[in-house]
């Protein structure tokens, strides 16, 4: 209880940092028409769909994924198989259809049932192991609704979730990549502790009290996820009885500079959605088997881990993930020459052919740098359009006088380290594009 | 009556094209479990995610729009308020918490009031406008079970649907900005009429039996996309009484090579949510005015366009969009060099940078190229190798033997031409990468 009561004080004061970066960012908004349910504005989208197109990246390309979009909705009985209904149900929405038909669906709090079901469509083969599939689909979980707030205590959230259905053999090594991609993440790209110390804490959870299947299962699945932490020389601590129904599972937590822990990624093993989806593959010696199923987050909720940014950054971004990563303004905006200088940096900085300037028959390149640059074309003295950009964080704001258009050579300012630098249009492009390839 | 009657069967058509396919390519599954709810497999999600990102970068880049997430159920008063609840309650599903509260909401079928309630919660002023939001969320709508079929009739879609809140002077050139983005998209991306002929047709749909609202706006409202399109000098004809119940629209249909036309973009304008939202943006005179609303999309429902796509090209996909965009193949599995010849395109192809092969640690940059290449390891002959990519219709198949690791240069095949070149792999990079720029 003492625990509960100090993670409600720290989730206020989040909320609170949070609703003063929103109020002056405006990342996302409430409204009492959808409680729980986030409504993401433009600038939030960006940073979402910023940190979508990291994890897709990764998973993808360097850990094995493949991307599934999924239904929302399943019929009644597909959760009476899982075990949801009975365990899971006054946090499941009902939907129901309002014809004449009735039919009767739960809308999804969890990817796994759809994902055993993609599993289960074809005659799988020892040669398909491991098949690792992920999911960003919206998912539905009805908290009370008093405890709803900010980003963090929600009933519609995403997860960058993902199943991996892999062979007894198969998950030691399985959990090794996973334990792999949230190093790559928090040690690497998401470093929220500047202090020393530790990057994440690893617990394993136990078997709760509402469970579905066999004791011994649950024992040797519990032994299964120690034996790997160990073999991978990892330091853990064990959290009796906080696992999922079907499972037991390793919960990450990060550390920020502030010595404040936040729960990011999971990983849970699952002997039981294999066994009630009866789930198969032929093995070498031509019988079938039973997979195991690994479910995994490494952000966790997309939700709550863009609180937990905010809450550390306090609204300033690093440059990959700012929705305002330069804002172009001419010295004197009744100086044509300076208004075209700073038009022409602000198209090609978003990405468009400069040949293709207003004309809306050439499509926009797909050649993957499309920068969130801004352009203030106010009459307002340039003083004052200097401190309205640094007020709204832009990382670099660029700049346009006589000198400039005489030298053709831009004035670039770093919000970080206020350093003014005199560069070609060339050389801004390079340094951005070096800054968000290696996600800086 | 007829048309309807030679819609179904022309659908039927589009279904065994898809069905075979499908059967190949393995892009999606239905079940049972959630019918009418598509399953994207991998390669279909590479598909739709290919097409969003196309459209996103036209929309974000070049016609100002802003991309928002929004809730996908909202309770019943705003379906009351903004006359769905009434005028669409059949085709909606009810969704009911299951805990005490019992709350009772709507699955949207629809992101206008949704986009309504964002303009809403701010003081808008005229110089916010013509505000343009975008959206991609995931729809549902009840069709009749006995009507479900493939990736056309569906109960859960996606558009890439956009709203624009304007004044009523910037009307017509919303409209013909709208008009804009179909051509780009119909005339010079998806050229899908390989003959002679326009690209597609308009039809303009007017006052439906059931609406809401007053005769004299709905008169207007028709008046002003008819004269939008004469002042562009295109053609329409007229669709009587086939407008949504809260407003008229222009339907845009294209026609392929067959001669089949299908229905794709639409655009509708509406007096009637602004007026039930009483949305308000302040005017240069200090007065509060109602905007209007344009509802539009380009693509229309992604899964039926997805299935156009598919029953004209016939799973022949342009590079751009094809899931396997290059197999490589090494004519010895045994040889050592070759084998490391091409897993070295292979990594590089994805993107990878060369120097992190196999170090978990460093993150796949973000620099835009990252193509779908396999490679067949197989210890198959060659000849049954390059059979089978060539039935996987890959866009190009890379081969590596002696030669080509004395050299250092690839052998390429192109599908459509059945040309094969030497290439070194800045050439074929450099080839994927104007091919991907260029969507083609
Ligand atoms: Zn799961
Ligand atoms: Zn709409």
């Amino acid at each position: 209880n003492d625990s509960k009561n100090s993670l409600n004080i720290s989730e206020k004061k989040v909320d609170n940092i949070l609703n003063e970066v929103n109020k002056d960012q405006k990342l996302y908004m409430n409204d009492p028409v959808s409680p729980g349910s986030i409504f993401f504005l433009p600038d939030g989208t960006k940073i979402f769909n910023k940190l979508v197109e990291f994890m897709k990246l990764q998973q993808e390309y360097k850990f094995g994924f493949k991307e599934v979009i999924t239904p929302l909705i399943y019929k009644k009985s597909l959760w009476e198989q899982s075990g949801h209904w009975i365990n899971y149900k006054d946090d499941m929405f009902r939907v129901e259809s309002q014809d004449k038909s009735k039919e009767e669906y739960g809308l999804k709090p969890m990817n796994c049932p759809g994902h055993c079901m993609i599993f289960q469509h074809a005659d799988r083969s020892y040669s398909e192991l491991p098949m690792r599939l992920s999911d960003y689909s919206p998912l539905h979980r009805n908290e009370a609704s008093g405890a709803l707030s900010g980003l963090t205590r929600v009933r519609k959230f995403h997860q960058d979730d993902g199943h991996i259905f892999c062979t007894p053999e198969q998950v030691g090594e399985e959990i090794a990549k996973c334990i792999k991609l949230i190093d790559l993440c928090y040690k690497r790209v998401f470093t929220l502790n500047r202090n020393s110390g530790p990057s994440y804490t690893l617990e394993v959870s136990t078997r709760p009290e509402k469970y579905i299947g066999e004791l011994k299962t649950w024992d040797h699945a519990e032994d299964m996820l120690k034996n790997a932490l160990e073999s991978l020389k990892k330091d853990y601590s064990i959290n009796e009885g906080d696992g999922a129904f079907y499972g037991p599972k390793i919960d990450i937590k990060v550390t920020d500079h502030k010595n404040k822990s936040h729960q990011v990624a999971t990983i849970q093993l699952d002997f039981q959605l294999p066994e009630r989806f009866k789930l198969r593959y032929k093995d070498k010696d031509n019988t079938y088997k039973r997979p195991i199923m690994i479910h995994r987050a490494v952000f966790g909720s997309l939700e709550r881990f863009i609180a937990m940014l905010v809450e550390t950054n306090e609204g300033s971004w690093p440059f990959w993930l700012n929705p305002r990563q330069a804002m172009i303004i001419p010295v004197n905006t009744k100086s044509a020459e300076q208004v075209k200088m700073a038009k022409e940096v602000h198209l090609k900085l978003k990405g468009e052919d400069i040949g293709s300037k207003n004309d809306f028959s050439i499509p926009v390149p797909n050649n993957g740098y499309h920068f969130n640059v801004d352009i203030d074309l106010r009459s307002e003295p340039i003083g004052r359009r200097i401190k309205d950009a640094i007020n709204k964080k832009y990382s670099y704001i660029i700049t346009v006088g006589d000198n400039e258009v005489k030298s053709n050579i831009y004035s670039i300012r770093n919000r970080q380290t206020f350093e003014i630098e005199a560069l070609s249009y060339e050389k801004i492009f390079e340094q951005f594009k070096t800054l968000q390839t290696n996600y800086s």
